[in-house]
């Protein structure tokens, strides 16, 4: 069945829309009040990423709620690491935790390849949501690119630095290349299942990118990220490199159809180093706690910036939590209303 | 009276020297069990600063165990917040805490412009130094730029995002700038206090440069910086911007002599981006926690990009607290012993 709203699917494809399409990271989140009450309802957080009927609840809200032209499915990068046998625990306030990071090639070993069933929760959360958006608009899946994977299993925790995860590329680089290469396995599995369950465009998260060294980028990064969208030719690709400054012009040359830009990438100098992909971002998402004014003036910048060809509106990294979703709304209507084709 | 080793100053001013210098960011610290052996024998990280003395005795340990070609004066960037009004607190593995930060016009009425009083322990400190280095090696002086300070002051502790600190350049311009501007004269009292109490050389560190977009940093961050280096003509200064990889041709065009450069700045872009200064770095840090082999052939393939002119030897980023202190040794001796001019 066709997808009433396809504006992101074509504008991913390179087509020419009437205007440009737009959503939010972390569109499903904090940031709504009906959010938070489904999520009250839950004990934590990872509750509510494994309970399939609440998960779609919450991907759909901001489609009703903001009005954006994409559903994510609500979920967490880091349901990888655990259905390759690393648990996780998520602390209020300070982030995920491992308590069992992976150091050695004995902890290597205890890890397995994710499976199929391991990820069935995800798969199923897609068909719920698929089945109740009705086709409104186009379903996102999305996992993290294996080195930002790999920081949080190597590490364990949060970090500025992450000077665990770098200290094991240059004391273990064959160890290190083994976990991405698991990870990357992993994960082309579990982006499948979530296209067999329904998503219609995926999207891959490096949130760690910019803590490399652009030399270690190229060897440790971006092979897997090639790998992942050499896998995946049933639906369109968006990767997303937060902080990878240095790497734009190689993350261009990538088998993806979408680059995503963070809010620190000048526009032009971006579009001048990627010139053959579409582009998505990159309002700074700090611009969301300025006036309505202030809003509506740096979105209609951002949209001069890009041109109203090969751009997918977003911000420039997820939408803060404590953001009043009015001006989400602001942004959002602003791009709808503001790159319409004269 | 003439220091005897005054590599690093002459190499500051574009000087042919020797061989290159190098110091490392962090060098006083807990990669020396010296220093451990000094640090607990207080209760915190703050009185160490404080104590002059003792402050004195760590900033010299690495000029001699590790054979650095300069010392740099013990402290925290976080004095000048002190010295304005706003005291803080140090949480063991957590980092700086400020009970109350700076969120309105009210708050900032309780802040005033840094005397030379209040950091006349710093001043006593350097005199100290001076006293016992006997003029070995040159003194580094340094301070925080106002932008990375302005970010603990209105954050009130460390983040990755510093989101409240970034709200209020945007709904609190002018509020912004005021405390800005008193940062800055509040930097400049200090900095002239610093070179009075005999410091060779200043640095001022933006650590947290790379979290705003290229025309924030334009707006809220370089003006100040441009300032402070435009106040201080009476010796060398060096400018650490760290992550402002958009911004390295502004920051080539302020007045100072040398320009740091983080891991993740790319050295011969960078050279050809800020041609006139004398650059600074950028090992990456994590490299030191690799074998013996893998640092020496690290460094030198740095000193190769670099080149043997206009260069002082460093690492892209403080040292980490975990890496043993033979390994930073084997960075200084390389650089030592490799960029010797045939």
């Amino acid at each position: 069945m066709a997808i009433k709203n396809d504006l992101l699917i074509r504008a991913a494809k390179g087509e020419k829309t009437e205007r440009t399409p737009v959503w939010v990271m972390r569109q499903a989140g904090r940031i709504l009040k009906e959010y938070r009450e489904v999520r009250n309802k839950l004990d934590g957080f990872i509750d509510l990423v494994k309970n399939p009927d609440m998960a779609a609840e919450v991907t759909i809200q901001p489609v009703d709620i903001l009005g954006v032209d994409a559903a994510i499915i609500f979920s967490d990068i880091l349901v990888i690491p655990e259905a390759m046998g690393l648990p996780y625990e998520m602390i209020e306030k300070k982030g995920p935790n491992f308590p069992n990071a992976i150091r050695t090639h004995r902890d290597l070993k205890k890890l397995k390849i994710a499976d199929e069933d391991s990820l069935g929760y995800v798969s199923e959360a897609i068909q719920v949501t698929k089945k109740q958006l009705n086709d409104r608009v186009p379903l996102i899946g999305f996992a993290g690119a294996p080195w930002t994977i790999f920081c949080y299993m190597v590490e364990g925790h949060g970090s500025k630095t992450f000077s665990e995860a770098r200290k094991m590329l240059y004391t273990e680089p064959d160890l290190s290349h083994q976990l991405l290469q698991m990870i990357t396995d992993s994960t082309i599995t579990y982006l499948k299942n979530q296209i067999t369950a329904g998503v219609d465009i995926v999207q891959v998260f490096d949130s760690w990118a910019g803590i490399l060294p652009e030399s270690h980028y190229d060897i440790f990064a971006l092979p897997y990220i090639r790998q992942i969208c050499d896998a995946i030719s049933e639906v369109p690709k968006i990767v997303f490199a937060k902080g990878a400054i240095a790497s734009r012009k190689s993350i261009g040359d990538v088998n993806c159809q979408v680059v995503g830009l963070d809010w620190n990438m000048n526009i032009r100098e971006s579009k001048g180093l990627i010139p053959f992909k579409v582009l998505q971002g990159n309002l700074d998402p700090a611009v969301l706690y300025a006036s309505f004014d202030v809003v509506k003036k740096e979105t209609k910048a951002m949209i001069d910036a890009f041109g109203k060809d090969r751009h997918i509106a977003n911000l420039g990294h997820g939408v803060y939590p404590d953001i009043n979703a009015d001006k989400v709304k602001c942004f959002i209507d602003t791009v709808k209303e503001y790159s319409v084709r004269g």
